[in-house]
């Protein structure tokens, strides 16, 4: 587990709450599973989405797994904190699933299929497990679709830097655009991919703060230290490309990103 | 005006239709002006959006305006085509606008700013002639919003040379991210943009077609003389490029662009 790009610092937790709180309209409105019926959340991380999960789908049967115990554990420590006492965790690697087959209504995955090296694969074993008729709904984002004013070079270079460092580590930080193929391929049949765009300019004051700053410019400057190692960013260049990028959330900047939302039946 | 990036073709003027029938409701469902008032669409081209202003606005009292006599003549054709007869055509250059100040209520341009060496100096004419209190609206792309799947080089090649065949001519192909602080630095007030997303993939045959095969790859293919003759693109890996763009509109592509609108008040 070492090998996921954002690492499993402090700082990088309060970032995760910061992105889910920022985006939780944008992304997760849409979702809310009947009471009664039994929800899989694979990959919950640290659960910055888990609360918002249970909050939008009241007396759901929400089982959230993660492969990492630790993260499951500051998971728990959240949901509680907020007041959600029925979400079971369970430490399980999304590739050897130890669910029975058809067992699961509904599955829900924010931001993990970016960060594995066989994403249809998982996909592919999410889909035993669900039940026929259920649906899997998945979120992601697309690297590609990010853009901003003022761009410089060295905005770019430390912003690029982050697509080098994850497809270092064998993720897909473009996967956002290849949903639908890919569920497609994995065998989901009705599937539907809903783009969601943050649009953040100078009468946006929330996402300037809650996104750019604290979500885009949190998580470039997490992979500083790999950057600088690989190469990828001279040691000047990251400290004027990150000056830059705060401009971007400045009085004449604007910034562009999109994530994507698919939904398919098994 | 041998300089406008998409030349003055009869394919481009279908073109423009098919963009502009795709496209009516995402980018114009939002734009009425009152009947009476007095409107002027600054940069009308061949009338591809000025039917569909029209039949927005009913009794509005529009003026279209554009540099190319050839253009207002095809524009006025096409108005009288869809039954419409009461659109004015004036030729006009936007940096020396024949018209009073404060006599429009409302200005449109859309897919104009692009094109010219200096568009804040256009907003500043333009506002002249607004009345205090009146709005302007801008519509414009953005190519630094365009990402597709798949990605080869050889498409990347191709949709880049847009941009600098563009660039060559001294427009600006990333502008619609910097609407905002141009309509402020203008001097507009409540300046409000609202990006518009198209996204397409398998489940959307009308954005496949409509969109990807007329809009955009006959975008690109518009451009290939100047780009081959640029040397921007091999010829070989021009014909790899197209057929590779025309896999973004196939079974497993998906194809991503954003328009930014733009409103701001006198």
């Amino acid at each position: 587990m070492s090998e996921y790009v954002h690492g499993y610092s402090g700082r990088e937790s309060e970032r995760l709450s910061d992105q889910a709180s920022t985006l939780a309209g944008l992304l997760h409105h849409d979702t809310s599973y009947p009471a009664g019926t039994r929800v899989l959340e694979a990959g919950c991380g640290v659960g910055a989405q888990t609360a918002i999960l249970a909050k939008g789908s009241p007396g759901a049967r929400i089982v959230s797994m993660d492969i990492s115990q630790g993260s499951l554990d500051q998971a728990r420590q959240r949901v509680e904190k907020e007041g959600i006492s029925d979400v079971q965790f369970q430490r399980a690697d999304i590739f050897q699933l130890p669910f029975r087959e058809d067992c699961f209504d509904h599955i829900f995955l924010c931001f993990v299929l970016e960060h594995l090296s066989d994403p249809t694969l998982a996909l592919q074993e999410l889909k035993k497990i669900l039940r026929p008729g259920g649906t899997l709904t998945v979120i992601e984002g697309d690297h590609g679709s990010c853009y901003f004013h003022p761009e410089t070079p060295e905005a770019l270079a430390c912003w690029r830097s982050i697509n080098l460092v994850q497809a270092e580590m064998g993720g897909n930080s473009h996967i956002g655009r290849e949903l639908y193929p890919m569920l497609c391929r994995a065998g989901f049949r009705e599937v539907t991919v809903s783009p969601r765009m943050v649009y953040s300019d100078a009468s946006r004051p929330e996402m300037r703060t809650g996104f750019v700053e604290n979500t885009i410019i949190a998580m470039v400057e997490g992979v500083k230290t790999q950057a600088l190692q690989m190469g990828l960013v001279e040691s000047d260049a990251w400290i004027k490309g990150i000056e830059d990028l705060h401009a971007t959330a400045g009085p004449d900047g604007s910034f562009c990103y999109t994530f994507f939302k698919a939904v398919g039946v098994k």
